[in-house]
């Protein structure tokens, strides 16, 4: 028997697929590689994901897990062929319990599905992710998502209490639970959150709910200068607000922003802009923010629009979104990097971003998570195809890494390793890490099946 | 040569002692457990770590970690004899740095210590575990430590950034680092945050801080009965708020309280008492209490007490800590049990308690984390020396301890597994877990010199 007949002799037919366009479908995620599956199995159950498992360790067969597959680093292509495991059809909200504070959810559920249910019953699931409303809980935890509120609220693992796991040989271990607080042992679900696929398979999630904030309200903030941008940050936080959001862009982003928008859209003297975002009562956000327009009327702000209905506030995250669709309308390549940086160093980054530019003949567009050091470093390309900019562009990938690495950042906060940023990981994180990685990876994983050939390891 | 002259032939006279009174020193914790190291190593650099376990791996020796020495279970005590590694001559505060929001610590430093410089540059690290005064960072890292706040803050690990770790063999690793989002590879930090010193030993860490909250107000409020309190619990967060603390105490402790405080400290009519802390800004606060407060009456609380300045909500803490000391003034032996729960248990677990006092003929307080379900159940003995007494508060716990394994609890919430609850881990977290850990141990410290004999691996 061949590979499809084999699992659909274990799994059934419903369970599995080698259709050319499904196998096609399942050979990528947003990043460019590409690879081919041989089969692509659905799993209905962790169970299912058991017996798959069980079998491909003793046949020695790759199995790459599979959210919706909208990574941005290669982390499912499936490089070793085998079998793409997907998560899709395991996509059941099982419960949302706001007496216990928390949902248990399959891997294949739409994080904004969850929030919108959360949501409608007085709860927040806070990480919030780009691509909430077509990304997984399962993606989500294989690689640690973030977003804009993770400055205040914290990353996908503040918000993992337990999971259900399949390993390499097909057991199954539940790790932590339903409990807001477990110090039973060695913490096992941090272990697999960010793991990439790579250490065991995630089929369930318990996942803690906090009371949803019962408004919220953003600033709009213009600076002449983005060093003015970034001072506010610092002054923002050092007065002692923890924003729910604190997003900065630099004036490329901005101009490519009037370019496709109009000029109305902001000011032609805007070279750096803020948006603030402030959750809570709704008294206490009018308030804050307040407070924080007379903060950055002294920086030097030229223009602040303030929200503070629901629908004003979405439309200033419409405006930064905007922002990203800009960037794509200007036709160039545009190699977004999720570089973090220490966040005193905001300014030094844009201004060796700028070194970039006229070395390399590139253009670059930083926007992102301030408050995080987390800014969308975008190396913006006429033409990648040109073996000459795709060299040029290349090799200020690499400066621009080297650069991080040197200033002790990371050289990502949210996308992950994947295949993408293979080549730079060791440098990035150190050989005793990397023997660390490989320690855990052989443990876990002794015959190397799960998402093979990832982070370099 | 014996250990003592190894060791001072490695490291010097002045990091190594077998003076009796400092073997004493390092053979407890806060529990019962003693047994007596061979030697008592100091270290005073991370390099002073890697010769020690470089040396011991090569030689065999166990080397059991210890911070302050504070800790409830046991953790450090040095069963199997060799080396007690203290990490308390590496106190250095090395940075305090608001502008990249975080501080770099050694291992011994006091968590106190650490918050009260933070505070006074205006930032804030929320972990608070009641020995925060006499705790280490490295003995809340070990442990995962957590306290009131960890409900709107999150616990221990929501604030490690980076940790250098040593190894069992003596190779030093830097997992994580300066920035407040990373996604290189697995999450390393996390794997040795909560490890109780199995896994490595931590020598440094970065810490995340965050802008200090501008003032805090709280709430100390009695109800007639145990399941209004807890109530009252569910119709906070439901209503959107969440306290920085939700402090819950039942009747048992309320009169132990009025026998050692008098009776103006507490009504008699309370037989539940809550406390609702809630930081922010100055008015923000005021008016959210405000909100509570009409939430409260209409749930039928009999005496609100509201605190606005520091100073008042220092006085319901205090009130909070002679809570403790009124259960130590009672003479009895105190079997201090941090179960956690799935939040809507809370009135369960109390009945379940009550129907164990007349069972085993000991009295139990429960009082603690509310909004954690994290409650510290303390089961009360009158005469623990006595053979029979003993072996009924004995049976009680192990009752207990089922009862939350039954009702997906977990049987520890702060204080660990170490020597004191490894009885119960297996059943608790299952086999599966439980073989988890084995290899992780295994493939991490495969000849076990790390604190050796804890957790029941």
């Amino acid at each position: 028997m061949n590979l499809f007949e084999e699992l659909t002799t274990l799994l059934g037919a419903s369970q599995v697929s080698e259709a050319p366009d499904v196998l096609q479908e399942h050979a990528t995620d947003k990043w460019y590689a590409s690879h081919l599956p041989e089969v692509v199995v659905f799993p209905k159950s962790t169970q299912d994901v058991s017996t798959l498992l069980t079998w491909a360790h003793a046949n020695n067969i790759p199995v790459t897990a599979r959210g919706a597959g909208v990574g941005y680093v290669g982390g499912c292509v499936p490089i070793r062929e085998g079998i793409s495991l997907s998560l899709m059809h395991m996509n059941q909200i099982i419960e949302i319990n706001p007496a216990d504070g928390l949902a248990v959810v399959e891997a294949g559920v739409i994080t904004a599905d969850l929030q919108n249910q959360a949501s409608d019953l007085g709860w927040f699931y806070p990480p919030d992710p780009a691509s909430r409303k077509e990304c997984s809980i399962g993606g989500n935890i294989a690689t640690n998502a973030g977003g804009p509120r993770c400055l205040k609220y914290g990353v996908t693992k503040a918000y993992v209490l337990g999971l259900t796991v399949v390993l390499a040989n097909g057991s199954i271990v539940k790790c932590g639970g339903r409990t807001h607080k477990n110090k039973s042992g060695f913490d096992l679900t941090s272990l697999f959150v960010g793991s990439e696929g790579m250490l065991g398979i995630v089929t369930e999630a318990i996942l803690r709910l906090i009371p949803h904030p019962k408004s919220r309200g953003a600033l709009s903030v213009c600076f002449d200068d983005f060093s003015l941008a970034a001072l506010a940050v610092q002054t923002i936080l050092q007065a002692g607000h923890l924003p729910s959001a604190l997003e900065i862009t630099d004036s490329f982003t901005l101009a490519a922003a009037r370019n496709y928008l109009g000029d109305s859209i902001i000011p032609e003297s805007a070279k750096g802009h803020l948006i603030v975002e402030i959750d809570g009562r709704p008294k206490a956000v009018k308030e804050e923010l307040e407070e924080i327009i007379h903060l950055l009327e002294t920086l030097g702000a030229t223009h602040i629009q303030s929200a503070l209905t629901e629908e004003e506030t979405e439309a200033i995250w419409e405006l930064r979104r905007e922002f990203s669709y800009s960037l794509k309308a200007t036709g160039m390549t545009k190699l977004n990097e999720d570089i973090v940086i220490p966040r005193s160093q905001l300014v030094e980054l844009v201004t060796f971003c700028q070194q970039l530019q006229s070395q390399y003949q590139v253009h670059i567009a930083c926007f992102g998570h301030s408050g995080d050091g987390n800014i969308h470093t975008n190396i913006m390309v006429e033409d990648y195809q040109d073996p000459h900019q795709k060299k040029n562009a290349d090799q200020c990938v690499d400066r621009l890494f080297e650069w991080v690495i040197d200033h002790q950042g990371s050289i990502t906060g949210e996308h992950g390793i994947g295949l993408a940023k293979a080549k730079w990981f060791a440098t990035s994180i150190g050989m005793p890490s990397i023997e660390l990685h490989r320690t855990l990876k052989e443990a876990l994983d002794p015959t190397n099946i799960l998402n093979p050939g990832k982070m370099g390891l």
